[in-house]
């Protein structure tokens, strides 16, 4: 059992991602979000690859970084912002497919930190899915420092 | 004593570099090249920030990885193609600034593995420069593959 | 469906394991091998702990590291060596407990690089179960290189 | 110019050093401490190979993970505690040698966190250093814990 995330919590983390510039300049959305959880999707197009013709690692990571941050951030109280501390990406295979998934979940949950994993699928045409690269983060919770943008 | 980059490698480089879609989109050029090392710099663009308006981790990786990667192909033979394996990424300070800068140093050549180092800078509007992050990668040497797009 | 190892190379990887003279002088001991997976476990003792009196992060990390060798050694063909090329390994909770068990998996076998995660559990007195550490590790296979310490 | 630690750190540093009971079982000493960098140092003895008659990366590990907290923990105000919240480690060359040393110096303070990197050296009988492995750590410094063993 998963849980369900509740409405001010979803809108918070909605209204978050909606001012998240560069993944939304990649063409990323949000696909699912649960109590500790977050998927996110982007789809595939010429601008985000690399010298071969792939998903460039940089997408990828992007990618498993957000989707690292709000899995984290649904967890965290009213009013604090999430920050990315570190992580680490074993690329497994070539990012192959009509579009990238990343599914993140929180392994640890703390006050100030939390150890997240999130694997990043690529999707074949027709639905297959292949695990093509694997993050281990750390994201930190800093309080009474709202999550809007300066300015 | 850094070395030159014979005339050969450095056209390879610079060849294979023009064919990567995604670190052009983002706005990412060469900007130095020597035996084991690679600067890349990205000027910052409101598109590349993520929710508190810097540079999102994503690009920063992006232009990490992506230096790293060169740095590891200016040692490489002809005819050779450079893969990510995996790397590591620790955001020091908000990436702030009117661009990022990456340099990269291979720390271990090896026939089949380079590790890599990668410092990323953030450069301020008077030419100030802050460390903003720093990567530790792998890269693999995959021979008899050109680094060619497929298709 | 996990496998079973076949006979040859589970006395292979019990045989190298005899070898590994740092994690038996902690006294680790090899719990269960499988194809792409090997658990280890580690009773804990005051000459392996940290200035808190838990289990110290390398104790843990010598496990994780030497697990997630096996689960890649178990897939590897006779006659290669398995060498570690990397690991990230998250800290997420005091190494607390009787005993520390790393259960590793291959993520991604390949012939020259396998992928492998390692979970570390810390085993209270009554046997419940706590995850200590998570590492995601890199490591290689060594053709012709006989697994027999030198000299 | 890297500046002399005071007194009373230099004290904090050893003290707690002197607790650490499985780097002291391993053989490590406190070579050199500095604001912000740590030396240790750890002789070769049969007992911390792996199945190659080298250093076991475990053993390495444990070197550069104490070297790094120690680098941090000069830097942590009095009645703080280090601990460990990630690392990531490259083992570049085969650990030969008649010690180990691992050089460890903070890259960016924080109040609650500290990004640490770690060099380990192994030197040869006449003195000859080589690059063996790399640290990127993640520190954290927890206040009002007192660094003392429990019970």
């Amino acid at each position: 059992m998963i849980g369900t995330l509740g409405p001010a919590a979803e809108r918070r983390c909605r209204e978050s991602f909606a001012r998240q510039a560069f993944v939304l300049h990649l063409g990323g959305a949000v696909e699912a979000l649960a109590p500790g959880r977050a998927a996110l999707r982007l789809p595939f197009r010429a601008e985000l690859a690399q010298q071969h013709g792939f998903f460039h690692a940089g997408a990828l990571t992007t990618l498993a970084d957000t989707a690292a941050g709000y899995a984290a951030f649904t967890l965290m109280p009213e009013g604090a912002a999430v920050l990315t501390v570190e992580f680490k990406m074993n690329l497994l295979r070539p990012g192959r497919g009509a579009a990238a998934v990343a599914r993140a979940e929180v392994l640890k949950p703390g006050r100030t930190l939390m150890a997240v994993r999130a694997d990043v699928f690529c999707i074949a045409e027709g639905g297959a899915e292949e695990l093509a690269a694997t993050m281990l983060a750390t994201m930190m919770c800093v309080r009474n420092r709202p999550d809007v943008p300066p300015g």
